[in-house]
């Protein structure tokens, strides 16, 4: 049974909605970006997105709002499943065009319930900080991802496919779903902070991470092309690596500096990712990253994490004052503890924390860390097992990369499709960059 | 004269923005969904929708916002324009193609007054409960515009039309139009509901729906297509089913599981609509609806309608305690009543009511339900001999579907045309489904 | 150093979100409407809008947040960014397509310093009433790149340019550009005024102005066409007219009419600049304005400014009451004047003015419009300067308007660029207008 808890919606619906934006509109855009595979980029993630996040609803709801018997459902809830729903979504990248909607939703099936007790465990017996949800949402994501996408390794596929190419429009709307996430990011980053300042903190953080790594990810990309020019999946990709960079220090008294810094270090590592490390993941681990989930969550995911364990390292009551007790509220002294009714004269309604020190702390962070890689990486490898099973209807290698196995066509599509045989030695030299978006 | 009233603004505009988005862009990209039309689509969606937002804030500003010889401005009359505009652009779904924009603007002058006197006299007499529009927005729009289609019947369209299919772009771009419309409409179904729990639930039971209705119309579609492809014309329509089938009782604690099999419901009915319904209207009743609003608005508005008068029915003060007498208000006792006074003491601020019964509010429900429909037939079949007046402009059935008819189109679009010759079998099959989109 | 100052920042956050959404989504999609340029025209502006942000908080910071040794940072410095963002892409349309990004950047580089003394002298020493914007963000950005552009004037572009037109999907996606722009513009007018009835009223003039411009685009592009067809640079540019014309009177009781009116007299000037205008302007001026930001900004802005001049000379007490002080701060009674402490009693926490008459303020408008011209205009022609210096890397004339010069190219480009060769004498004609928009 389900009831509801009473709350003004309106101000958790907002950031609810912007997320919503990012999930529908941005991801549906950006996972367009295929010459031939649109329909399904677009419409496979509004189908995955909508599925995760009812299944999310329910598996979250028995495993944190469940009480007196009841699922209790809010807004909150509603939240919390579209940060699961963006975990399925991340882990889809990695497999974008190799995978039939069948498989997808079996993915989104088997990897809410292990992102569900992983988060649960994490947060109930750990206990981190982690507003931008980096460890939980971005390194589960892609190490769930590159899990699944090792079992489901095609040998052809790594000289290139045909039809694994974009084209002028798929690259504009690709564009489009990259300007729709940055917008939205720091609402996204910012929705499960406190109130007041580390909201405030958490938005600006999230902006300049953003805004540094993009001019960085341009500068690289002219930097590192033989002829100066931009290649768009930098700048559909690389540009976003600062809003995870900043993630698990996003509402810590961090400065706006270490957010630059972060977001420069954030975008340079996602850039040197596509470029040496995915393609040599693809030949040598037989892990086919299609979008480069790798780059743009787990790179920039451990440097965020790093980031974020210096910064619980660094926090004194002398920066805070004595609302670190707020941010990081497991070093808030114990029930029964004298320092906490000191406190609570100071922060009223300040809740007991488990009295842990920075150090205490920060290795709390390392295990979470090392946690979440584990669980995620075998509930992919699982998951792509499960998968890989003939009744899944996998698409054939020829088949991958194209829309006419799915859907429909338009008869306009048969006239793209004969553009299709003469491909020039330009786009070859693009295939291993194309090969590895998002 | 028009003044302001006092208020703080940033809630509601935030919500009229919302519907805006829906509007202005939801509306206007899933209606270029046409391969020849998509500038009409967009741009006519974009310039009868400004009328109607102007005309509505003089007409309902004259019903229900005229005292003291002065309309009162503020945005929530905005807001209440833009259900107005709503209401236009659904009719105009029904004769996509086939009109010209005087012909629109025409429909646009007329439909608002009648709406506007339909929804002042069922507010103001009837008094119904209709927190998501359902009677007053969708079965209007949907009985005016079938009205109006009947009168501009076309015999020679029912076989087909060389133009009437859409492109690779234009199914990407009336995709994220759904998008735009599934994300913001919760705060659609929402907007007028009260604060706290009712705006609340009407968030939740909206995405419940939604996503219930989403993924049966992925279910259905794939399962009644003869290869089992996706058919994007139900991505595009019947995914929304569920938005408009918990309208009636969107703020009501009909549980969200209710809510689900309301979504499910809606999309069932509105998925065989758009195979069955639609073609029969065309060949048989003169009723050629372009964008099949009968499935979408018409028959998800009257299961809406049944489920309203089913939870009104069920409303009991055990289940909702003497909230029950806010959300029904209209079962609130009268003026003098000495229960009153007691719940007031329970409520303060609770305005008198009328003193209904359940019964008596269901029976009310019916009639609105009645009332909405004759007006809006009557008024759409009137509406429909003035468009077909021969100063109208209306299109020849050869240049129904086509741009160039009202646009300077740029050099591509012959090149675009050229491709419109050879059509395939594949195609043609599909015309009948083209046929019966939004 | 940079700090944080407290406050919620929710409310900032969500017009910062709405005026970024306009900038990156809304001018991105706008600027896109060259057929060869898409790329260029959407991906600039990303590098312009990330890279004019940064260096705008950090400019702005020195000369408006700075104290006790620290820049303070928060959200309304975003806000105040974005401003300055807006400036330098509404200059920015003057040389779009004959520009490198290198000499874009030079001109954010040098154009938010100009801009950012100029605001920071206006708002200081002069001291004016400008809600939208009008005088500081429209006419200073129209006249810089009027500056600018005159300095990169390139004679052989006034016989057009093979590559200066739209196709069928990018004059789609420039609509979808204007509708964002049309639909959070309220909350970008509203942005900075007072909160409560001063807000509503920039919300409600904001779309009011809007609508009338967009129903006056409709009917002058009609009327005016031989035709009587719509032209799409009509539709992209001139219905958002009414935006800036209601800027400067924005937050003022200047009435609904009133903003109506503005609305279609903006536009119709606007229309018959882009017109007339602009290929004087170009033909004798040597001023080739690429997207006619003259029309859009600099005559509505010059309409605009009359407005508030003429808005406030009519402002009375008996009107406003003593809020007027509050709207007309500069009016309110200076410090120690007995009439402050009287309108202290009626408005707790109203703010010590410079008691300025309403002939004064309305000097010192027209005061800031001339300094404001005249500074972006010198700033304009110097910053033109330094971009025509030869290592700016500026395009050759006959690489104007070609996205292969910049990026990388997908193969379906010189498919694309194939249909360029044979121009129609339909096309032709449209040079002219296709030359003048945004």
């Amino acid at each position: 049974m389900v009831t509801f808890v009473e709350e003004d919606p309106l101000p958790l619906w907002i950031k609810t909605a912007h997320s919503q934006v990012m999930i529908f509109i941005g991801f549906g855009c950006l996972l367009a970006f295929f010459r031939f595979y649109g329909f399904s980029g677009m419409v496979f993630n509004f189908l995955t997105a909508t599925f995760a996040i009812q299944w999310a609803i329910l598996i979250q709801g028995f495993f944190q709002f469940y009480y007196d018997g009841k699922i209790h459902l809010g807004v909150i809830n509603l939240l919390n499943a579209e940060f699961a729903c963006a975990v399925v979504l991340i882990s889809f990248g990695a497999v974008l065009g190799k995978t039939s909607p069948v498989q997808l939703l079996v993915m989104a099936l088997l990897e809410i319930p292990v992102f569900s007790v992983t988060e649960w465990a994490v947060l109930k017996y750990i206990r981190i900080n982690d507003a931008g949800g980096t460890i939980l949402i971005h390194l589960f994501a892609c190490y769930f991802g590159l899990g699944v996408t090792f079992m489901l390794y095609r040998p052809s596929l790594n000289n290139g496919h045909a039809k694994e190419i974009t084209s002028y429009p798929s690259d504009i709307l690709s564009v489009m779903g990259t300007l729709f996430l940055w917008v939205f990011w720091p609402s996204f980053n910012s929705a499960l902070t406190f109130k007041g300042d580390d909201q405030h903190r958490a938005i600006l953080h999230t902006f300049i991470g953003l805004s540094s790594s993009t001019i960085t990810a341009f500068a690289l990309s002219a930097l590192f092309n033989k002829r100066g020019k931009l290649t768009m999946a930098d700048i559909q990709n690389v540009t976003l690596a600062g809003g995870v960079t900043v993630g698990a220090s996003v509402d810590m008294m961090i400065s706006p500096v270490a957010a630059y810094a972060l977001g420069v270090m954030g975008c340079t590592a996602c850039f040197f990712g596509y470029r040496y490390l995915t393609p040599f993941m693809a030949q040598h681990m037989r892990i086919q990253d299609q979008c480069g989930i790798h780059n743009l969550h787990g790179l920039t995911g451990l440097i965020s994490s790093t980031a974020g364990i210096c910064a619980i390292l660094l926090a004194t009551e002398e920066t805070y004052g004595p609302s670190m007790y707020q941010i990081f509220s497991h070093r808030a002294p114990p029930v029964g503890d004298p320092k906490l009714l000191e406190l609570q004269k100071l922060i009223p309604g300040l809740k007991p924390g488990l009295g842990r020190t920075a150090q205490e702390q920060a290795l709390y962070q390392v295990a979470a860390v090392f946690t979440t890689i584990a669980a995620s990486a075998v509930g992919g490898l699982l998951t792509g097992m499960v998968m890989k099973l003939s009744f899944m209807a996998s698409p054939s290698d020829k088949d991958c990369f194209d829309d006419e196995l799915f859907f429909d066509m338009p008869s306009d599509f048969n006239s793209i499709e004969e553009l299709k045989t003469p491909m020039s030695n330009d786009e070859k030299g693009q295939l291993s960059s194309a090969d590895t978006k998002v």
